[in-house]
């Protein structure tokens, strides 16, 4: 008898973080990070496969309705076959003509599968006794090929041109794989910079950052304009010339507003700005680049593979912000790694909120051992929040992200904060009583 | 004491429409028609107000859940100052900064929006004894612009240009909307053109469409480069030369594709090609249409005002189709609406589905009243399914939709609808059994 899914179990997991400024940007003034978070049962006696998406308060129990529409998708299936094909799995998922009308492949509806995705994606590489990253970047480049759906992305990458770019970095994958076992990962830190912050806790984190090894820091704008000069003021006095202060807006501006907003910040040289307006103007980010200079990411909220592509189409970011649970999962962010490589534009995740920095790592990891082969320009991001909650937690030195080496994709949260904050009925949130 | 919104019913409403092919296109091969149904309930005497996402089946009891997560923003609420400022509630909605980032703006949670913010335009409506399009165009120039959040618009469309393009077409609106009472809107029927269809029944129905006077019809296509040549021809055939056959991809093809194929159906005239590839592809719309020559269609699945921005600015499409459903309501589609006019680009509606039909000709009429000003090159989708479960159903009239008088946007359906196809424990899906 094969072995089969039995079921997803959806847990609304809240951490009730409004109540301090953590997390405070010129959008979200109270987040409550939060994960709709998933398990998928089999009648195996091995391990659950661990996935979730991260949201920030109301409307994590939407995202739980979704997952749970996913299950007739997976139980009575048989494991072996389902992991061995992810690819098929992948698109059996995002192709569900009935569900894709919910999106199509946008929202609600598309980060459920890619909570299930990497659900799958877990249970594979603990089957495997490997870490995702290291799993990933043992296969051969067909079969990754194999993992990504080109559907709507061949006028910019074709399966050939993709095989061309994996098989290109194979010969230095053992070399790369070593080097990140050894020294990690470069990440840039953005705890220093929440918008809610006083000067001096921003000056005395940013200090600490930098003491701590960082060579970038990233700070919150988008509030006030004045304000916002005067805090980048602050920060570069704080770290001097040489590290590197990436400013983020969280979609704050219009472009016009962008553009003059940036040219009064020019003079603090940020190293990037990040979500200068609406995720959806690929238009609009090209307009604020070529005007005003400062080199422009994006990606934390773009919401899947084709709207990447026309960001890369169109010039209009320096650095591509993959997420691990805005897209549909893993699948998806090889496709846009792929896409990155292809244009040669630096990958520079998005993390923090809950368990982003955890999963993320595999990706920036696999993609240095078997895709873009470099880390030049390449910093994954770091906030220390929460990361006590999962059972294969981030692990930083000297600025780096450490290689994990637990077999999974660190999806894992611990079963205490599984009770503790459940939300409504979890202890944590009966004493909160809101 | 203010009267008070009580409670938002949320009712699943499914039709089992996949036991024919009514519906079948190259994407979805086997849609069950539905709606996820919203009823606002007042402590007052007077109406209700209706409001629904159409979807095609799986998936709506997500929607249902999303539209649920919403009732905080208006439960307790007083009614008149709601609905007297409608631009401040569209943006309360929207704006939710936990809901929000579950799009942003897009998917299911936006489209959740819309429902609300619809219902909420048929309880004004409603309460004001006015069809939907006779209350907004009766709103003065300024009235209209405070409806529409320009965030993210203003590089292409600023507030007084918004006002510019309302108080031009001010003088003649006593005019136009005694024609509309008098003579209609013009309407097109997609009736003969499902995939699934045999040609003698697609031949029967564009015969029968021409006869009805209809001067437009349309067909689906992307199934088989051969098959759909020898259909369009066939069709052609049929209506002969004068009548506009416009064509449907349903998102179909890559970019290269949809240039291949619409090279292949150049002989046989298609008046316009609609969404040849995924509806989030600006640059490969535009591609698709300087390549081929054939005039581009999109919309029914753009999911929000800075995607239509960007459509206009790329010069992507030739004719904007909006949804009454897919984005944010009525605030959003006159965004829209705002932008077309804006570009000069004419607004033929997407509709059919479970009430599009009702709901978007109160746009159109409202556009033609006091924005286009113009029924140029402008038609209505028609499809003629489940018109009957509708309290106000359309009323076609050679090849013209009529100008509804009931108070209301359209929206009701009737009680007997919501309990006999209420899923999974209606009657009609009882005896289903799926």
């Amino acid at each position: 008898m094969s072995e089969r899914f039995t079921r997803i179990e959806c847990v609304d997991v809240r951490f009730p973080t409004s109540s301090t400024a953590d997390g405070s940007d010129a959008m979200n003034a109270d987040p409550d990070y939060s994960a709709a978070y998933a398990v998928l049962r089999t009648d195996a006696d091995g391990p659950d496969g661990h996935g979730f998406v991260f949201t920030i308060g109301r409307g994590n129990d939407v995202q739980l309705a979704a997952i749970g529409a996913l299950e007739h998708h997976l139980v009575g299936r048989p494991v072996d076959e389902t992991l061995a094909d992810l690819g098929a799995t992948w698109r059996r998922l995002v192709h569900d003509s009935q569900l894709r009308w919910l999106g199509p492949e946008k929202g609600v509806m598309h980060m459920a599968i890619g909570a299930v995705v990497n659900a799958l994606w877990d249970l594979r590489a603990r089957r495997a006794g490997l870490p995702l990253w290291q799993l990933l970047a043992g296969l051969s480049p067909a079969e990754i090929v194999d993992l990504v759906d080109f559907r709507y992305l061949t006028d910019a990458l074709t399966p050939q041109q993709a095989l061309d770019i994996l098989e290109a970095a194979q010969p230095g994958r053992p070399h790369r794989a070593a080097e990140l076992l050894a020294g990690g990962y470069p990440a840039y830190t953005t705890t220093p910079g929440w918008l809610g912050y006083s000067d001096d806790k921003m000056v005395r984190l940013a200090r600490q950052a930098v003491a701590d090894g960082y060579s970038q820091i990233k700070l919150k704008v988008g509030g006030d304009l004045a304000e916002d000069v005067r805090r980048l003021g602050v920060a570069r006095a704080a770290v001097g010339p040489d590290v590197r202060i990436a400013i983020d807006a969280n979609q704050r501006w219009d472009v016009d507003a962008a553009i003059e907003w940036l040219s009064a910040l020019a003079p603090y040289d940020p190293y990037w700005i990040e979500e200068p307006t609406s995720p959806d103007d690929i238009l609009g980010h090209r307009a604020i680049r070529l005007a005003a200079g400062t080199p422009v990411a994006s990606g934390e909220h773009v919401h899947n593979r084709v709207m990447f592509k026309q960001f890369l189409q169109a010039a209009a970011i320096d650095f591509v912000q993959i997420d691990a649970t805005r897209v549909a999962g893993v699948n998806e962010n090889i496709a846009i790694l792929l896409l990155a490589a292809k244009f040669g534009v630096p990958v520079c995740p998005h993390a923090g909120g809950v368990g982003l920095c955890e999963v993320v790592r595999h990706l920036s990891m696999f993609d240095y051992v078997a895709v873009s082969g470099t880390m030049t320009d390449r910093v994954i991001e770091y906030v220390d929040h929460l990361h006590e909650h999962f059972t294969d937690p981030v692990e930083i030195t000297r600025g780096r992200y450490a290689a994990p080496t637990t077999p999974g994709a660190s999806t894992e949260l611990r079963r205490e904060t599984l009770d503790r904050f459940r939300f409504p009925d979890g202890p944590e949130w009966a004493a909160v009583r809101r």
